[in-house]
């Protein structure tokens, strides 16, 4: 059994991996909510539904978020309304917002429709979300106004500073249900290569869940989603460096020291193994980039390596 | 200025006959509400829809409603989602009611996101929801429960007989902005060929637009929405015979007499104009059949000439 800490397009890439390796039944990918918003009044879960269509491969690979062969025709409706469209919404993905809002309306939790919309999809790996209960990403911009994640990410492409980070609603977060068990039956927990302060940030953020993978550090093995000093997707680097990381492998190293005994970094960051093995992190360097399904597969199967491994093979 | 009761595709296509011949500014449609509904959460108002997508020339003549060209991608997802999809919301039309639901939850009133839509989409007359308030149409079906309207009309496909209709709300209904006004200030107010039971009957359950409709009386041309003893469209028909009207003409006069001292009929009930008179109606005999935009402006000119002509012209 192999539990996931999952953001979006860097997790749902090494999940298809993984499931590749190993029987979907056996994974459990608990994911991020922080990145939930209303849109239209329709609950949109971001991280959720990247993870549901890659899994269920439907997703659009080139665009990097929502599903292949998506139309527009709602969109482009919308603007001729004068509606807000900086959010965009597919066709086909609409759906999924207007089942998982009306299911939500009628009083189903977000792991239950979560789990109907996966059963639907034909998606053999469990998904939770990290809580049933409201989590939101806020940023605070540098010299300026606190706003969603999705303002900041989406509506400002994340072309703007960012000074500070907080998860709402974070300490009244109850985990959803399985998550805890998840986390402490896995034989092999996984953070994947998620950015570190706003993907995996809210998934630490809900109590219980930093403290149950810190009593698991030893097999918890994380990939890092910095490569050569920078994120292959998103803001991850600049993110951590306006907070005061060092953006490098070596800052993941530190951010997650407390809870992952191992950090997984790419062979362009061989150099910087050491540093990392001084944050008292086993370091194992390996090509983490997923171009392919391949890839994925390639590095799922070095992840299970490494964690079926000695526990410090650098040390001589 | 001319003021039109409306309900859909009937009175749609009645109104935009009615602008081809006279400036469209000129022309208020007030329009039922009580077809209304909430679906997947979103705020859905046929009537309205019908009323100014035919308005826009954008409405599917052939389909009977919503969008020409429209497309269908998100109705099909949430199939396979195994969502709800027997009220069936065409991508574009989505965007309809996801501005319309976004809007109403803003704290705009109906009246105005109608008025909003209808300009983006360059409708020039008037359209005003009968109220702002929440007007429902219920049916009992004969020796069963209540269904609200769309129940009854889209998922039983309206073929399930009647005992009873009700207006949920309409007690509690103020007229709309500028509905009783339109009505009190028009030089014609034209009843259109909707259905008298749950097209007409909500915008007539509405209290003060009964009476405001009355007060007019030598002013208010009805067209029949039943033709040789048939609806050219929908259950009109059978609904007024479960209801305990004659589904003719006559049964239309009778139904209208209070309140319209005109009714146009079909050249094929020309021979019920007796019977319709004996209702204290002037009957006008006319081509009433609206197969394209050019039938709808004849009948238009006929309303027109019929509202300008004496009084009684079939007395001698």
């Amino acid at each position: 059994m192999i539990t996931a800490v999952a953001g979006g397009v860097g997790a749902a890439r090494l999940l298809r991996g993984l499931v590749r390796v190993v029987p979907p039944e056996d994974v459990t990918a608990v994911v991020n909510t922080g990145d939930d918003t209303e849109v239209h009044g329709l609950h949109v879960s971001p991280d959720l539904d990247t993870v549901t269509y890659t899994l269920a491969g439907l997703n659009d690979d080139e665009r990097g978020w929502g599903l292949a062969g998506e139309t527009w025709a709602a969109m482009d409706a919308l603007e001729r309304l004068g509606g807000d469209t900086w959010f965009r919404l597919g066709d086909r993905d609409l759906a999924t917002h207007l089942y998982r809002s009306e299911r939500l309306r009628q009083g189903a939790a977000l792991s239950t429709v979560t789990a109907e919309i996966a059963a639907a999809l034909g998606v053999g790996a469990r998904l939770l979300p990290v809580s049933d209960d409201p989590l939101r990403t806020h940023l605070t911009l540098a010299g300026g106004p606190e706003v969603t994640f999705q303002d900041y990410f989406v509506r400002r492409r994340h072309a703007v500073a960012v000074e500070a980070v907080r998860f709402s609603g974070a300490d009244a977060a109850r985990p959803g249900p399985g998550v805890l068990d998840a986390l402490v039956r896995a034989e092999l927990v996984v953070v994947c290569p998620s950015n570190p302060i706003v993907s995996v940030g809210p998934v630490l953020a809900v109590p219980g869940v930093r403290d149950a993978l810190a009593a698991r550090r030893d097999d918890v093995v994380a990939v890092s989603p910095i490569v050569a000093g920078a994120a292959l997707k998103g803001p991850a680097d600049r993110l951590m460096a306006e907070l005061g990381h060092e953006p490098t492998v070596v800052g993941v190293a530190r951010l997650y020291a407390a809870f992952a005994g191992t950090l997984v970094v790419d062979d362009a960051d061989a150099a910087l193994a050491a540093r990392v093995e001084a944050c008292d992190v086993r370091c194992v360097v390996a090509p983490t980039v997923m171009h392919t399904p391949a890839d994925a597969a390639a590095l799922a199967v070095r992840l299970l390596d490494a964690h079926r491994a000695p526990a410090s093979p650098a040390a001589p």
